[in-house]
């Protein structure tokens, strides 16, 4: 029979994938300059062209048997080593080699993180609005996953919830910041106060809880924004990052999970995903891409279009009578739907061929998301649009 | 806490990856020409010149925002069709490109197949020897594993043994030909009578018993050997592919799993890989290798050295005194030890710096597997080593 737990998932249906194949289908219609497609997080920008060269340098140079053959289950040393010293010079931590595992992605890293710090059953906790498969990626590992509700007026932290939620069974809490969806940064405040917290209740519980922390989008931090590397804060720390976003290489499924040298346990957790790995099979990154982020993990896309593109929007919307909590990095913005119900607000949007996502898959209803990694002339094009939305709800 | 089933693991040692290691040492004490390391099943001929060439003009021509952008959850759509068109030409099949799944390696693809066909607590049967791996595959989807034990005179499926396990609760067969450990390929008659059997106790059991058909050494059979492509013979057939030993490409981690299309619940199998994806943090093989492989998919390495260094080693261990049954291709042997305990003997081996492993990793003691995946000089100065290894024995 087939699994009926993945079948059951069929009817969740991806709402942001239906909405930018929807976008798709009618671009064939009207044409793609006529589409207002801000419902996927793609990167708008390529990748650095240092990363291309560097591939076809290891591919021209590199012993093809070494290049392509097995690498070590943590991940190739060499790229460990560059990213633990990549690491320390930028935010002044001490990781060494031996804390990095290599990994397929955030979503790789984060499969592992979640498991290797919880056993079935275990509670876990992240705030709304967070990422949609921040349920699919708990539920695989077997956990029940609390949201909890936003704090809508700044989307930092809502403490009073959390703490009223937080109990002994919590093995790990999730964070995502800079966040998708709502762009919004955590603050040195916000971080230091979760790590109080966090602190105290670890000694209360007589086990620690751990912090994981999802940053793919950690390197897309807009001018003047407070921007604490979290796990300076926290010892119990797991940081997963991806390369997806800050060199823009989505596809290439190439991220790694920091743990912090002093992490209760830190051997230990990078000595078991392996294990984890081989339960799941997701047995390493590629060979070509661990080979290639090692010789470019300081470096980033020119992602200053994002920011130029936030600010047009953001000052737009404020205009057009949105509200919305100002974005401190990623390529998302967060507002407000102008009537409760966003999934009928972003209908209506549709309707115009403006594709937006509604708040609700992000445990926050009542907003929306536009991601607005686009070619800049796109957000300007689309800003009629939505002024015209706006204008039908005055 | 941590998961304390990873944790447990981290005692069931590594046997293959402890050997190969020990090895490593022992090279830099006694140099590495004097160690005889058949421990590892890393292919020993290179990626074809293609492949990197494709590589490079991938690079080269694409678009970098195409090229490294997300793909879709089923993987490239032109990487499926190229890969359905290429099964149906060299098998007579009639795949479309919605039968294949791209995935990471064949342990992804095997990741997918044995959670799609399955919920947990199924039994899954497969046969000795068998690849190690599969315990924690099948452990990771919740499955319970039997092993049948091995005909050890032949190491086709042992059917008496088969025949008395299979009962109601087995969704799924899993089987490797050609086989790692023993490089037996199963052959025509062997199939046909799988297929007999299942296709009768499906229909008994009212419910399909899927075979899930592990195809990593496919394109490694040697002359005049009768290998039948799997599916061809048993509709409800789930094949698992990986590029890594055709061509030489094992850490990219980039392979497929093709479903019949006229298996039962085709569609929805494929269908509901992606979810099965989210659960386990896999969102997709690499896109670069992804493209790659679209232009490549019908080649193969010089896979050569493979059957001359059978042909080598198996005369010269049938004439020291070895018994073995002769590999139909892969690049492994499996011949009985000189002595019951194959730990013992593989221990007596070591200490002549001779890198072998026991087969009781691989469900049938009293062998042992050599991966001659190494050049053929190689080989041929380890043969007097196996050969005062047997006089020992006498």
């Amino acid at each position: 029979m087939l699994n009926k737990q993945y079948t059951n998932m069929l009817q969740e249906k991806d709402v942001i994938f239906e909405i930018f194949q929807y976008a798709a289908e009618r671009a064939k219609v009207v044409g793609a300059e006529n589409i207002y497609d801000f419902s996927l997080g793609n990167p708008s920008v390529p990748a650095p062209s240092i990363v291309n060269e560097t591939i076809v340098q290891k591919v021209k140079t590199l012993d093809p048997l070494a290049l392509h053959g097995y690498s070590p289950s943590f991940g190739i040393m060499e790229t460990r080593e560059k990213i633990a010293a990549s690491l320390n010079k930028k935010y002044g931590s001490a990781y060494k080699a031996a804390n990095i595992f290599m990994a397929i992605g955030a979503a790789g890293a984060l499969a592992h993180a979640l498991r290797a710090v919880t056993n079935p059953g275990d509670e876990i906790i992240t705030f709304a609005p967070c990422f949609s498969e921040y349920k699919p990626y708990t539920a695989g590992a077997g956990l029940k996953l609390t949201i909890i509700p936003a704090d809508i007026d700044t989307f930092q932290i809502n403490f009073a919830a959390f703490e009223a939620q937080l109990n002994e069974n919590v093995s790990a809490v999730l964070i995502n910041s800079p966040n998708n969806p709502s762009g919004i940064v955590y603050s040195t405040e916000t971080i230091e106060k979760l790590s109080s917290i966090l602190t105290a209740k670890s000694k209360e519980f007589h086990h620690p809880i751990y912090l994981i922390s999802d940053e793919p989008y950690r390197d897309i931090i807009f001018e003047g924004v407070d921007a604490p590397y979290i796990a300076n804060y926290y010892k119990n720390t797991l940081t997963c990052y991806s390369f997806s976003k800050s060199i823009s290489l989505p596809g290439e499924r190439i991220g790694y999970l920091a743990v912090h040298p002093d992490c209760s346990d830190a051997d230990k957790i990078i000595e078991i995903c392996p294990q984890i790995s081989r339960t799941i099979g997701q047995n390493g990154a590629a060979s070509l891409m661990q080979r290639t982020v090692a010789d470019v993990c300081g470096c980033t896309s020119d992602l200053s279009v994002y920011e130029t593109n936030k600010k047009i929007l953001f000052e737009a919307l404020r205009e057009y009578g949105y509200h919305c909590v100002e974005p401190g990095g990623t390529f998302y913005m967060f507002p407000r739907s102008l009537e409760p119900d966003s999934q009928a607000f972003c209908k209506k949007a549709m309707e115009k061929d403006l594709m937006l996502v509604p708040g609700d898959i992000f445990g926050c209803p009542g907003h929306f998301r536009i991601a607005y990694c686009v070619p800049t002339q796109r957000v300007e094009q689309a800003l009629p649009v939505f002024k015209e939305l706006a204008e039908e709800y005055r």
